[in-house]
């Protein structure tokens, strides 16, 4: 199923847990891989435990041009600028791609900054809530998804080389466009750092006797809340209008849930829509990934086609 | 520390998750403890397994009379006024005491069904988001806190005996007046339940794509969400005043974090909040318990110095 012959080297800029670990996952998989981090101590680990990583970004992309990299971003959006603009100074015909948590903030700063860039997005959905590269994980993508932006303008060749790098990495690929992914990123990923937030704030304003009761429900519910504040900022605030969307919904059906209880004494249509949307998640998560079916990359269509299996939550293993 | 020489019979009445669970760690540390559940089919799972259950409250009640047994009840507080008056009819001088998750509700319920009851309310704080004897755990108690109702009303040898109980299971004993718990209990486990509701029916009703992209942001903050409704209904609508208020808490700082959102593009307030509430949470939970100390149980003014201590997230493994 997964096409490792077909990997070309890959160019990993920022070897955070995410950048890192993906670093980590191609070396160990026996594919050529090499990084850049802007921390000399980053660089110092990762060239300990025995990876390919330099602090020098110029003559990192220099050698990601000779040899025909694929250079995959991998620091927040917000330091994404002078990344591209040093790839379109030092390796301009290169096929970009990042790891970004968020794709039409990503697809806007590259249009501006380097506008004939070769970009197909991308967006693994992993992480913990600890960070750096003593966090990082060559299993991290293991069975994950990860999204490959899917777009009419897209090509076959630049779709199929981002698609073998998460598939060497054990992670199955889900089609999407950038607005559909960003619906969903705040709907299943961004807005619950926010309610994670606001539990944790609400919880722990309490009293020490409420954090000292806090079990389960609450360990769990507020686990995001601990991952470093401005990678949450960076990741909610670069996709503003997808998640003020989902944020509402969440405040509607909050006001709604309180008056119920405050009226009539009841939270039945919360809780029972919250349980059924878990099933429903229990099912997709615990069941078997459907595969993309009847498609050839590269016949007429074939974006299209693949959005629309992506959309039903099927997923690209070839 | 513990005291199990002390403790007397203890009868369960409701053999689910957290009953169940209490019959087989008294059982299995070698006490004296039998129990009732109205289901034929849960009492033959328990004796099965090898415990000493029967389906006839009047007979098992009858025994804890004549046994002086302490009585916990242990089912939803929606059921819980005929257990009450079963009592007053067959075991009208016993030691009563419960593990339902509100305890003013509770109070007022024995209050007006048999004003003449003995009762110390109780709340361990542990479950999981399974139900029934087939989730029971004997250990599921260990290092849990157990809130024990501490009025000013509250004798010395009551408290002890259901205090007993608790540390009998392993758990750290935490004295709390029913207000104080009802208040924390909303703040950390029941608008929690809301809080991942909303957040798995606002992720669900997305799109199938959206659910196949959830990951453990989404998993974990709506894990309780996957709790039997009529479970989570009844704790959620027995504290509702508590609720009310912390819900409250949560919209406003919602509508807050919107507004900053749409307004001025941040986030960072709440984000923040809930990042420093969870470190200090964090702090609390993997940091040794701090033991209420200087206290001899029955002097005057005892109630009110546990009180105080507890307050302060202290507990008692006297």
């Amino acid at each position: 199923m997964t096409t490792p012959a077909a990997l070309r080297p890959v160019c990993v800029l920022g070897l955070g847990l995410i950048g890192g670990s993906l670093l980590r996952a191609l070396h160990d998989g026996g594919h050529e891989a090499f990084g850049y981090n802007r921390s000399a101590t980053t660089v110092a680990e990762a060239t300990a435990d025995g990876y390919d990583a330099s602090d020098d970004l110029t003559a990192t992309l220099r050698r990601a041009a000779a040899a025909d990299a694929v250079v995959v971003l991998a620091t927040p959006v917000t330091t994404l600028a002078p990344l591209v603009q040093a790839v379109a100074d030092h390796a301009p015909d290169v096929l970009l791609t990042d790891v970004v948590s968020v794709k039409q903030s990503v697809a806007t700063i590259i249009a501006e900054t380097y506008p004939g860039a070769r970009f197909v997005g991308g967006h693994p959905m992993a992480g913990t809530s600890r960070s750096g590269w003593t966090a990082t994980d060559p299993n991290l993508f293991r069975d994950a998804m990860w999204v490959v932006m899917t777009e009419d303008s897209t090509t076959v060749d630049d779709w199929l080389a981002v698609a073998a790098i998460a598939r060497a990495t054990g992670a199955a690929v889900v089609p999407a466009a950038a607005d559909a992914h960003d619906r969903a990123a705040a709907a299943i990923s961004h807005v619950p750092h926010l309610t994670a937030a606001v539990t944790a704030a609400v919880g722990g304003g309490e009293s020490d006797l409420a954090l000292r009761l806090a079990a389960g429900s609450f360990r769990d519910g507020t686990r995001v809340a601990g991952t470093a504040p401005a990678l949450q900022r960076a990741m909610i605030e670069a996709n503003r209008i997808a998640v003020l969307n989902a944020l509402s919904e969440i405040i509607d059906r909050l006001v709604n849930a309180r008056d119920d209880l405050r009226d009539t004494g009841t939270v039945e249509v919360l809780i029972d829509d919250g349980h059924r949307a878990r099933q429903a998640y229990a099912a997709v998560a615990n069941g078997p990934m459907e595969p993309i079916v009847d498609v050839e990359i590269g016949a007429a269509g074939w974006q299209e086609e693949l959005r629309r299996q992506g959309h039903l939550g099927r997923v690209w293993l070839g």
